[in-house]
């Protein structure tokens, strides 16, 4: 790996990345993460593949036979199912039940970890905002706002109000995130009065007749405001939380902050 | 698929192109055949795949299903082995038992074909030298060899001597190619007196105490002469056959001429 692999052509010694989806062509990431990869100095590429959730199976065997292979990025519809071909996984990733990045581990099989989370923690603090002693509130309990819940409560947050149509699915999460014992977790509302870190994991603000996913008109001005969207750039609810004043983080920084993280992964020390 | 592909960046939708060998960190036609994929207007990379031998069956399986791959190359060890993997192939390739490059059949399964042969006579054409009447001496029976004999007979050389140390592989080739009842063929030597068209298909070159594999003071000055050899870029048979005034084509001509012939092949219509 040398300085010059930024400008390096795609040759036969090129180590190979996959991010592995189902769909896949609406996937950014192959260009974004293959630049950093080469501005960092290696001679690699993060390519798409798209595989069905029957041939899942078979991917993972012919993959973690294949020599030039070094890492996997795992998105829908295959974070969860991917979980299950790790030899071994973050603790974060084993509390979520799924992964969304794998490693080869020196001993053989794979190592995963999930780190969606830390894409938004990651644009926060850009912003000079650390979730340490904030109080946040976050609006859906899916799988990105699972990741991104964890992460909070791993970073410090001291109390989290999570807000999901899906009651049960909301509980659930409350219930095992007061179970670490890290942070005050409770039901929210859509209502952030009180809230100092507020997020939102919703796809609320994709489309133009979508409905605010919180109460703007209660945001304090000092609160930060994250956002998972990326199209459009900057939602109603971005633009309603600038206009008050607020900080605000949007999903195309949780995004690049997200891009950098997975290729820390890739080239962290093996576990 | 649009005049911008050239510039695109990977992403994706990016369609994939893998060349499989073991070992691969050697192959330069990523970069090349990459360039002329987005040159033509597809968005699409050629990527490198290193698969042992023992995981063949397994790499193919895998790439049968996955959706995003739209064809192979094959190289070294792989070209016969993966013959098998084909549901129909071109009547070159069950000559040769083996095949270079695959694409996807429209009612399933893979098309293979063994393009190898049409590189070496690609190069010969673009300097206006068709094979078609030429007597023609080569010097290398071996897998590269075997491909360049049957190009040259299929594109008309009236006869064909085949040198190759090895007197079996020699004779069974030239049995086999006579059986097609297409030119006349028969063992030759590193004489090439009375021959219009020599080829080098050995790696006699690439090393500098490497013996010339024919005679070259006996060359005729009309004489083509073309070698398989691409590094160094001109070899002693090639240099000493531009200074008795041949026409010559180099390995990297040769090399030229088949990475477009590989992306006619994956973008011809399907048999």
């Amino acid at each position: 790996m040398s300085e010059n692999a930024k400008n390096a052509p795609l040759s036969g010694a090129t180590r190979l990345y996959a991010i592995v989806g189902d769909p896949v062509a609406q996937v950014k990431s192959p260009d974004g993460v293959t630049a950093s990869l080469r501005a960092r100095g290696h001679d690699a590429v993060l390519i798409p593949a798209q595989v069905a959730p029957e041939h899942l199976t078979l991917f993972f065997d012919a993959a973690t036979q294949l020599k030039n292979l070094d890492g996997l990025v795992i998105t829908v519809p295959h974070k969860f199912a991917s979980y299950r071909y790790c030899r071994s996984a973050s603790e974060r990733s084993s509390f979520l039940g799924a992964v969304n990045v794998m490693r080869r581990r020196k001993e053989g099989g794979w190592y995963g970890d999930h780190i969606d989370g830390e894409g938004f923690v990651g644009a926060a603090r850009k912003h000079g905002r650390d979730p340490k002693g904030e109080r946040a509130l976050l609006v859906g309990a899916g799988g990105a706002g699972s990741a991104i819940a964890l992460a909070l409560v791993n970073a410090g947050v001291v109390e989290l109000a999570i807000h999901d149509a899906d009651a049960e699915r909301r509980d659930s999460l409350i219930a095992r995130l007061n179970s670490l014992g890290r942070a005050r977790v409770f039901a929210g509302s859509p209502d952030p009065t009180g809230f100092t870190f507020v997020g939102n994991a919703t796809p609320a603000g994709m489309r133009p007749d979508d409905p605010l996913p919180i109460e703007v008109e209660k945001l304090s001005p000092t609160a930060y405001v994250g956002c998972v969207v990326t199209a459009p750039p900057v939602t109603p609810l971005i633009a309603a939380a600038r206009a008050r004043g607020c900080t605000t983080g949007v999903g195309g920084e949780m995004y690049q902050a997200l891009q950098e993280a997975m290729i820390d992964f890739m080239f962290e020390a093996r576990p």
